[in-house]
């Protein structure tokens, strides 16, 4: 299978760049592949991995390219995409990765030159692991990428890369942005923030040594920290950049926190059982849908190097 | 290596139970294993898995037994010791499984007759699987074990149930109840609380449909949905039992969780950020501890059935 572009310029290389980079060439893509990132060491490691032509700036990676991806984070969406817009030639798609999709759009819609496509993606894939060597070719695979198309934007960009994406393993889907942040707050927002708090707070029980927590460190708590060792940079740009979405289910979040901590206060066995038998059949769910295995490794198995992110 | 038992009674035949029967095995114990059920459905499967001789009653399967193992939700331990005390002979060791110790010495301890020797303790493994087929002879390699003796107990006793569990493959160490039970209610109890909430705001959200929330499944919603399918009864006997301690972990957890909210409402993007950067530095730890691999799996591994509970 061909996948419809000739020059892909990828700006940013960590885990997401770099895996498309490596699913491009798994699918049999033989065009140019440059790319760039902000930090002179990044780019001198992708450059030794061969992951791509590593450019010095971002208009030079973007420059001639069809397709360009923005994989930097969130927060930086908008200052990239004023600063290659000059060297975007009309027909070029321009995309992004971004596991916030209105807020990306505000930000970059306003630089993307008069005929170039902007056509906003996220591909709901990635581990902990960041940077270019944390790249897999295999991340996409039957992952969902999201879609979210602009208003009058040009069907046949919007058809071609999903075709390419879904040439990097992924399926595809569309829906409108707002829908996208929240269902992605509920999914993958609230609960990487949540993880994070509660492995905060296990640093800072005093009377319970570091020593101790990771010694004893049982399924809840280590699956917790996996969660809560991906990329802070990233991390601080969607809560920032996904507000709205984000502080209304943690307000959700809370109140059945604390129904559930009375039930436990006033000894309500019942309704803390009839809650966990509940919980238990979204689980089924996401087995017989194929986003995850029943198998109870709980992270420990021999790693294929699959994952998801965001 | 030899277990220093001759027989072995196991009361509950859950995924615990049936792993130290598979793992007595593996270790070369020949002696005999008897084992029961509260439910005819759970004796008859176990009795087609030819997981050990299974008895009718808990009286039936301790007689004669030199170990005996409480394998039941912690609410039930005290009522099952209660009666299974009058066929326990002297020099007999009754032990426990349960994720709580303090309230489970405080009830079972009034019903262990002179002479017979009660040694809580607490393998620290599990998965989110149930029932007399889950279990599997590696559940316990690697793992902690660990022991709460009583104060005036039988040095020997706890000798002996240590090289017992070393035997099934676990390390073990010994701590004071109260120690335990605040410790567990950090790594496991607390998060495995969270986990359930946050499966249930996800479950209750109108506006996003649960198809959704299964397709996009991302990285931290399924691992918590892995943590919040675990047992039920299990669970709510969890957090009836360790009331206190689990209670005073969701406050603190409270506590950093509205700071974090703050930090995002007020776009307090260095406090998100130094917040993240700490908590990568646990993951390491539990990763070079030698209790997670450090590979990006998140769970959709080729599994290889082993895991952690409580």
């Amino acid at each position: 299978m061909s996948l419809p572009y000739r020059h892909i310029a990828l700006i940013g290389l960590g885990l997401i760049a770099s895996s498309i980079a490596h699913a491009a060439r798994r699918a049999g893509f033989e065009g140019r592949i440059t790319g760039t990132a902000r930090s002179a060491e990044t780019r001198a490691e992708a450059a030794r991995l061969n992951l791509c032509e590593v450019c010095d700036t971002p208009e030079d990676a973007a420059r001639g390219a069809d397709l360009v991806i923005l994989c930097v984070p969130v927060g930086a969406m908008g200052a990239v995409a004023q600063r290659i817009a000059p060297v975007l030639a009309p027909g070029t798609t321009l995309s992004d990765v971004g596991s916030v999709k209105a807020r990306v759009i505000e930000e970059v819609g306003p630089h993307v030159p008069e005929g170039v496509h902007f056509v906003p993606s996220h591909p709901i894939a990635g581990t902990e692991q960041s940077g270019p060597a944390s790249g897999f070719a295999e991340l996409f695979d039957n992952r969902w990428c999201l879609f979210t198309p602009l208003e009058g934007g040009d069907p046949q960009a919007v058809a071609d890369l999903r075709a390419f994406w879904e040439g990097l393993g992924a399926r595809t889907e569309a829906m409108d942005a707002a829908h996208h942040d929240l269902a992605l707050a509920v999914t993958s927002h609230a609960p990487h923030l949540i993880a994070y708090t509660m492995v905060g707070v296990a640093d800072d029980m005093r009377r319970v040594t570091e020593q101790e927590v990771i010694n004893y460190s049982a399924a809840g708590f280590r699956d917790f920290t996996r969660i809560a060792a991906s990329d802070p940079t990233m991390w601080r740009d969607v809560f920032l950049n996904n507000r709205e979405a984000t502080l209304e289910i943690l307000g959700r979040f809370t109140e059945e926190l604390f129904a559930l901590q009375r039930a436990i206060r006033t000894g309500d066995g019942d309704h803390l059982h009839a809650y966990f038998t509940r919980t238990r059949a979204i689980r089924r769910g996401i087995i017989d849908a194929g986003q995850d295995i029943g198998a109870p490794d709980f992270g420990r198995a021999v790693a294929r190097k699959t994952g998801d992110r965001t």
